[in-house]
């Protein structure tokens, strides 16, 4: 058990622009175009033939869009009917699951090529539906019934965490800081802004309505203001990801056929997967999520690697506290530790261990189900230096690592990614 | 492609009860009730720490009950977490597809046992919200906006098939009539009458309110009177499966291992899936499925046997006339010739090919997401000739087939069984 029969490689991967975009666009467009973008990264050219079989990520279409059965939908709008099309559920880690099943499906030798893509189209529905639609990832019987929504469940998370280890609200805007940052250097990203952006946005708002204009030093001082309004206290607006329309696509292939795609694939050496109780009541630590440990213990093995040896990581950020939890379960930094990382920019895109390049879900966005095939086109193209804009790493990116989280952490999915 | 690389089998096999449940019973307790009727039939007993992951097959939760992220729960709920617990969903098919990624993902090496189950809680919601969450199967940009349900849609193959091949209504009647017969000999089935004890229950009925008694010669007679209303013609009621609250429960086991568990396992040789456009008006027939001529191309070839080396098998007679295609698509009759075979009972448990000994969806009931999961339940137990009460078949049975259909035709799944 835990060793795969054959190794799989990425040869391909894409996104759509990630954003506010439906009506415009809806899960088969937002999918076509994902696809699109991916078959473009194929080096000698990838076409619907050589494609075995489509794997779709997504949380909820169901309520989101009044669309189930999705799969077979996206298979045929590429052009892959009557090959087999599945779609696989995890909360926000659908497409990191998804991801996961085309690894150990190329694996199993039943499929050579396999498209794994998610899709989400968060915004047909109102924002009020959207947390109450995400809440259905929590338990409905004791969470749901309570009125805790995902931003009371990582308030939960943060308050425990700043209890038990001194972290504070200012070290969760660090990390909403550096995300947005990277942010602008991702034209896909659904908010491209800064929070300085944001900041002197709303200052020339404010003077152009000839109001009060507030002594903001720094952008602490922006995000400490009612300008960055308190959600579910210690977490303010700036702390949660974004509601996004958006897909992913990510060709697998096997090691027997890898090479006819491309003579640099990106091979996915990793992959742990891990569960705990829908509801945090149920969990013996609330500053610590069991499934990231189980699939990071998982994934490592796999990959026979240490946490030492990742060069760049995305981390599943759907909120500030779950970036800075992750740095810990994933044993990038010891329990409590990773606060100091933060605050000496380690993270940084310059730093030693950058977190989150894309953006995150903090300002590429996160349209739940298509996450986790995003985060591994990322990864992909740091790893291939065609990251654009300012946001390539100045290093050779050899080892590098996934995490996707579900719910709050009731699913984590953990990729290892090397050259 | 097409092999896989190690061989799979099922050890252990088992369902709740099938009925209206809710709220008696919810899906944590319907699974719960499922996995503890599968470890009854695990000859050497198997434990949670013997099973490596938790594969659930749901087709909405989140619509029949406001809850998604159902997979750790329920591998919560079987003492399972933290191991990598998934859901998969093809509508109808949605276990059907989670048996094929279970063996799938140990033919892989990553797992060596996984507990695949299946689970749906219907009766949450009116008669009329379950068929409106049925309809999210379809195409919500053309047919669903259009009024049509599932009922209208498997009417339209119906009375194309009538006038392409001569069928009749009183055709899919014995198809109703057959597998109502076969679910008075299954405790597990949700309507354990005949179709003649239901017309006998009418008749008294009317007797004691002192109404007219209908001059019914036979069944077909009751079937084709107002008794058994027209819903979509040609499709009256008693051609409707039924609205059902379910689980089911299958350990899969690695060649390796399976020895472990019992000295009689029933290997998985043959998994194929196949999948079509969403919508009937984008398919190039009405009378044929696509996606099943597909999933059991590669399942014949795969355990290397043709139609005519099945003895028995599990069809989706989600309505009467899908029993009568799949009879075709699965290319047990040609095209047409499958009415013939209804006419002279030769899918009757005494006939040549029984089929839906279990009393199929019709009558044992349609908890969508759990019916692929049972489907495998009712295979081994006639495998293992331990189906209860009088539908053991009179032979041995060494190959057996199941057909798990998705949504009007968009996914398919079969399975081959062998011992």
């Amino acid at each position: 058990m835990g060793k795969l029969a054959r190794r799989v490689a990425i040869v391909g991967a894409g996104m759509s622009q990630f954003g506010r975009l439906f009506p415009l666009k809806r899960n088969p467009d937002l999918w076509v175009d994902a696809w699109l973008d991916a078959v473009k990264r194929v080096d000698n050219g990838i076409e619907p033939k050589d494609v075995d079989a489509c794997y779709i990520g997504n949380y909820s279409s169901d309520l989101f869009n009044h669309q189930g059965h999705l799969a077979p939908q996206m298979a045929n709008f590429v052009g892959l009917s009557p090959k087999p099309a599945s779609r696989f559920e995890g909360a926000c880690a659908s497409s990191g699951v998804a991801l996961r099943q085309g690894v150990i499906a190329i694996a199993s030798g039943i499929h050579d090529v396999i498209a794994v893509g998610g899709c989400e189209t968060m915004n047909e529905v109102s924002t009020t539906l959207v947390t109450d639609t995400l809440a259905t990832a929590s338990d409905n019987l004791f969470e749901y019934p309570a009125g805790a929504t995902f931003p009371g469940l990582y308030a939960a998370v943060a308050s425990a965490h700043f209890h038990k280890y001194g972290t504070n609200a200012e070290d969760l805007m660090r990390i909403g800081i550096k995300n947005h940052e990277n942010g602008t250097q991702n034209p896909f990203a659904q908010m491209q802004l800064s929070i300085k952006d944001l900041m002197d946005k709303k200052l020339s708002k404010l003077e152009k309505q000839g109001k009060d204009i507030p002594d903001w030093k720094d952008e602490f001082d922006f995000l400490k203001s009612s300008s960055n309004p308190m959600i579910a206290s210690p977490l303010r607006l700036f702390d949660c990801s974004l509601v996004t329309d958006g897909a992913a696509c990510v060709f697998l292939a096997a090691e027997d056929v890898a090479k006819q795609f491309t003579d640099t694939p990106i091979w996915i050496t990793g992959t742990g997967q891990g569960s705990a109780a829908l509801s945090l009541h149920d969990r013996d630590s609330l500053t610590s999520f069991v499934a990231t440990k189980e699939a990071a213990r998982q994934a490592y093995q796999m990959a026979n690697l240490t946490p030492k040896d990742i060069q760049i990581a995305e981390l599943h950020d759907c909120f500030t506290i779950a970036e800075l939890v992750a740095m810990e379960d994933l044993d990038f930094y010891e329990k409590g530790k990773a606060v100091d990382a933060i605050r000496d920019g380690e993270s940084k895109l310059d730093g030693r261990l950058p977190l989150n390049t894309s953006g995150g879900l903090k300002s590429k966005g996160h349209p739940v189900g298509a996450t986790g095939a995003a985060q591994a086109v990322e990864i992909f193209k740091q790893m291939r230096g065609i990251a654009e804009r300012n946001r390539q790493v100045k290093f050779d990116v050899e080892k590098a690592l996934s995490h996707n989280l579900g719910g709050s952490g009731a699913t984590c999915v953990v990729t290892i990614y090397q050259k």
